[in-house]
C-alpha cells in the first residue's frame, strides 16, 4: 500500500478522515507509523496529498488531509481480457489497475469455463476490492471502469467497432508472426485470450471487429505477465 | 505447465521417460491425456518436441519421446534484483525464467530483510522449482544461470562493471525522468530495487559501476509487475 486510499464515507470533515479494519492495521504494523507522520493518501475519485497522523490506537487512524496532486494520468488503453481462471483472476485485475488500463472488459470465450463466472471472485465487490488494491500500488485515486461481457459475439460484434473508433485494435495471438505497430493510434484496444488461447472462431470475429494480431514470441505467458510486458511495450 | 519438462533422471531410454507425482497428476487432471495423445515435452537443458503417452494411470505415465526442436532463444539480459519478500519471490523468479531472462541475482539490498534470506523459499531447491515452473509455462528448457549475491557492495564494486562490459546497464529508479535508451547494446543487466526502493548510497554504487538510471513514470508497481513491462519495454 504505496498509498492510503480514501473513500469518501471515511472523511468526517473536509480535511479529516478516519480509518478503520484493513487500512488502520496495515499503518500500523507495515508502516509502522506514529502520530505526527505523514502518510501518501489519496480520495478515491478525487485527488492526492499528504495525510497527518493525528491519532493512532487500536481503534482508529486520524488523518489531517493535504490533498493537493492529481492523480496520474491513466494510458489510453482498453483491455479486453478472457476471464481468468479464479485463482488467477485477482492478480490480473490488480495488476491492470496498476498499471493505469483506463478501461477492462471481463470478456467471456470458448475456453473460459463456466464455473470461472460463478466464482465469488467475480462478484462486483471482489472485483473492486482488487481494483483498489492496484491503485493503492500504483499510487493513483481513479477506478477503471470494469465492466463484464458474458455474451462474446454481441459484444465483439454490436460494441467492440465502436470502441476501436479511430483507435488501434490489438488481438494477443502466438504464432502469427505479426509485430507491434511502430506508432499506436490512441486509444488502443488489446484483447487477451484465455490459457489456451482463443478458438479460430473467436480470431475470426475479433479480426472482423477490427483487431490486429500482435505475436508476443514463442514463450507462452501467464496472463498477467503478458498484460505487464504488452503494456511495457506499447505505452 | 504448457511444456511437460522432463528431467535426465525421468528418461528410461534414449526415447522413453517415466513420469510421476505432480506432472504425472497435472497430465491426467489438466490436460486429460489419454492413451495415443501427444504432448509438448522438453528434456532439461536438452531439445524439445512431443512425448506420444504409451501408459497412464495411478502410477505412470509413460512417453514415447521425439526431441527434434532447439528451445527458444534467450533474452540477452542479465536481472540484478533486490530478494523481494518471501510471499513474492517465487512469483518473480517464475516471471523472470518464463520471459527468458539468461541470468538472474538475488542480491542483498539495505531495505531488504534480513528474514527473507533465511525463508526456505531461498533454499536452492525452491528456487529450481520456480525457475521450471516458469520454463513449462513458457515452453523452454533452458535454466537461467540463477545465484544468490548476499553482500551488495562487494558484488556491485568487483563483479558487477565486469558484466556490464560492452553491454548496457539500466537501474529502475523513479524521480529520476530519465528515459529507456532507444537502441540498447547487448547484453543488458537491469537492476530492479526492493519494496522501498535502493537507498541512496547504494543508487551511487551502482551508477558509479556503470548503470545508467530509467524512470518508468509515476507509478509504483510491484516487482514482478515492472520486471515484466521492462522487458517488454526493453526487447
Amino acid at each position: 500500500m504505496n498509498l492510503v486510499l480514501l473513500l469518501p464515507e471515511d472523511l468526517t470533515a473536509p480535511d479529516r478522515a478516519r480509518l478503520t479494519g484493513r487500512r488502520l492495521a496495515h499503518v500500523r504494523e507495515v508502516h509502522r507509523a506514529a502520530v505526527g507522520d505523514e502518510l501518501a493518501v489519496g480520495l478515491l475519485g478525487g485527488k492526492m496529498g499528504r495525510g497527518r497522523v493525528l491519532r493512532l490506537d487500536d481503534e482508529a487512524l486520524d488523518l489531517e488531509l493535504t490533498l493537493d496532486q492529481a492523480p496520474p494520468p491513466k494510458l489510453p488503453l482498453t483491455l479486453l481480457i478472457a476471464v481468468p481462471r479464479p485463482k488467477v483472476l485477482n492478480r490480473v485485475v490488480a495488476a491492470a489497475a496498476s498499471l493505469g488500463v483506463a478501461r477492462i472488459v471481463l470478456l467471456n470465450a470458448w475456453k473460459v469455463e463456466k464455473a470461472y463466472w460463478a466464482s465469488p471472485r467475480m462478484k462486483p465487490e471482489n472485483l473492486r476490492e482488487q481494483l483498489i488494491l492496484g491503485l493503492e500500488q500504483a499510487k493513483d485515486t481513479a477506478l477503471p471502469d470494469l465492466r463484464l461481457a458474458r455474451l462474446f459475439r454481441p459484444f465483439v460484434e454490436d460494441e467492440l467497432p465502436g470502441l476501436l473508433a479511430g483507435g488501434t485494435g490489438l488481438m494477443a495471438h502466438p504464432g502469427t508472426g505479426a509485430a507491434a505497430p511502430k506508432v499506436l493510434a490512441a486509444p488502443v484496444t488489446l484483447a487477451i485470450g484465455p490459457e489456451g488461447g482463443w478458438v479460430e472462431a473467436e480470431v475470426q470475429s475479433l479480426l472482423k471487429a477490427g483487431l490486429h494480431p500482435l505475436d508476443l514470441g514463442p514463450r507462452i505467458l501467464r496472463t498477467e505477465t503478458a498484460l505487464a510486458a504488452l503494456v511495457g511495450k506499447l505505452f
